[in-house]
């Protein structure tokens, strides 16, 4: 906040308030914040139904249901100068804020609390490798899934047992499942479709362990892989290893991303990789920071994003290849280690 | 819109924007955006990563990553008139477009939209009663996973497919498992606890079919009940009784919470009801309104709610009665045939 020269910011967002205060709460459509002051005079406002017994050190400022908790923040806040809010708060309480004139001028200030938590320390560090251990573990598991006749759902459906068994809690987001064309759609979610000879399997998944996140892709080939579709293959394959092998700290976000790019869009599939580079992650699976065109901003150690180059074909085929990474002090470490060579699972009966 | 005298409005709310242009998506924290008019000029904006073969007779304004979808929205909006924007808007667009100088004036105007999903027709009605058939179904089911030595997430774990069997899609939320005086805890989620003898059991539950949700609460004890415990369930029958009883078109919410809270306040327990009587809900279980104090508004036909009173002795018992209703166009239907008397689970060896 000193950085950034406010005095003032109020967090909505669940997880930044349990990185600042220990206390995770699902609010759900209720007003609870964290209000934070350069001179220490913080508060917690938070609705009876709340149970706080883990938060020490701050005020709390308790209301009930039907009371008006944006109001009740409203008296301690500082009516003169700017107000850091993170970009997360609905605008129901924003709104009301603007009705309440709390303050002269309102900044996105999430930056504050998400570029620490941006970069994990050694124990996040750790727990982000044991997600990852699991996630490759899961991997293994989930390639014995495909076989003749299977649909994308029954796949789907047997994932979260599969990442218990393994010690996750369970889903850090619900899993893609793609065969073939519907891979090449990136927001398709797993249906009915029954998997056929030379189609594509797209597996986006990862789970969550200790409250850290997962998140990898692998692309599987059935039964055959046409030359154009192994031509894709390897060019994301080729992008995905060009952009790792760069990542280092002191080097751009956008460097990153446009190493991936260069290289499918030198094999003529530009057009066809529709998405950023990557997102950055920990307790989320998408938290602020991405690998794309548009960031500028410089690696630093502790981070940790995904790198995911993709080439999709409408109608045909998508192809996905994704890690996880930690910047370390001098480089790189791939919290993945599942195999990355174009596998074709062998046609066989059930 | 016309009656409230705003000509433009942004909606963000994913589920609303489905609710009025067909297409859903989960834009993650992308920018995806319905924007109305009076006049008829409505414009979706929509990341090109979202396919959006099922969205006709609205001009879209595609972006990509990297790309400034509010600034892109912007050129479109009416600079000179208020601007309606949704309560679920994240503030990094809306301060984005106070940045932007979008509007001399912005206004929370979901009710727009959300006056129109709190009413819900023939369709929808009979996807709430079948959401709820099954909820009472999968009570019976997970009474019987009540037995000596079983932990709280040990139930909780098996009810998802427990769900999926009876024809549920999945659960509708995370199901609350309370023991004893875990119970009386509003958010606590089911863990490690051992039942024992003496314990209420507290299963606040629902699932989700043709994309509309059910949201159910019974409280059993085991092996035995004390004077004390009975007094409060049978308190919290009364009041449950009470405010469904009086359900019908032209009462005002505020006096359904009143005529339970009368209920548990009269009894000597005022105190330890600690929430609004209940919430509206449809394709979410949690939508916009609410049966509590401080609303005012007015009971009409087509709206469904909960109806949720619960008393809680912290560290001792909690117990919660909840059913969803309908409001018909003279009364009312109770969506949830559970039994509610009080059941005593046998002590018997697995």
């Amino acid at each position: 906040m000193k950085e950034t020269g406010l005095t003032q910011l109020i967090i909505t967002d669940p997880v930044s308030i349990a990185y600042l205060a220990v206390h995770y709460e699902d609010p759900i459509e209720r007003f609870w914040a964290l209000y934070l002051r350069t001179d220490g005079n913080h508060k917690l406002v938070a609705n009876r139904l709340f149970t706080l017994n883990d938060v020490s050190g701050v005020e709390i400022l308790w209301y009930s249901d039907g009371e008006d908790g944006a109001a009740l923040l409203n008296q301690y806040v500082d009516h003169e100068s700017p107000l850091g809010i993170d970009k997360c708060m609905a605008a129901r309480f924003l709104i009301r804020l603007l009705d309440l004139n709390a303050a002269p001028k309102y900044l996105n200030a999430s930056d504050c609390v998400d570029d620490n938590r941006a970069r994990k320390d050694a124990e996040e560090q750790e727990k982000m490798r044991e997600a990852s251990r699991i996630n490759d573990a899961a991997m293994a598991e989930f390639k014995k899934l495909i076989h003749e006749g299977v649909t994308e759902l029954e796949i789907a459906e047997q994932m979260e047992a599969i990442y218990k068994k393994l010690g996750a809690q369970g889903h850090s987001f619900e899993p893609l499942v793609g065969f073939g064309g519907n891979a090449a759609n990136g927001h398709h979610g797993p249906d009915h479709t029954v998997l056929k000879k030379g189609d594509c399997v797209l597996f986006d998944v990862g789970c969550k362990k200790d409250g850290y996140c997962s998140d990898m892709t692998r692309t599987f080939f059935y039964g055959e892989v046409s030359p154009e579709h192994e031509k894709v293959y390897e060019t994301v394959r080729r992008a995905q290893a060009a952009a790792e092998a760069m990542i280092r700290p002191g080097v751009k976000l956008c460097e990153i991303d446009h190493a991936a790019r260069s290289v499918i869009t030198e094999a003529g599939y530009g057009p066809y990789f529709t998405h950023r580079l990557g997102h950055f992650i920990g307790q989320e699976v998408h938290e602020k920071g991405d690998v794309s065109a548009a960031n500028e901003a410089v690696v630093k150690p502790g981070m940790t994003f995904s790198i995911e180059p993709g080439i999709y074909l409408p109608g045909d085929v998508g192809v996905r290849i994704e890690d996880l990474v930690l910047v370390t002090e001098d480089g790189v470490e791939i919290l993945n280690h599942y195999d990355k060579t174009l596998q074709i699972i062998p046609v066989t009966e059930k």
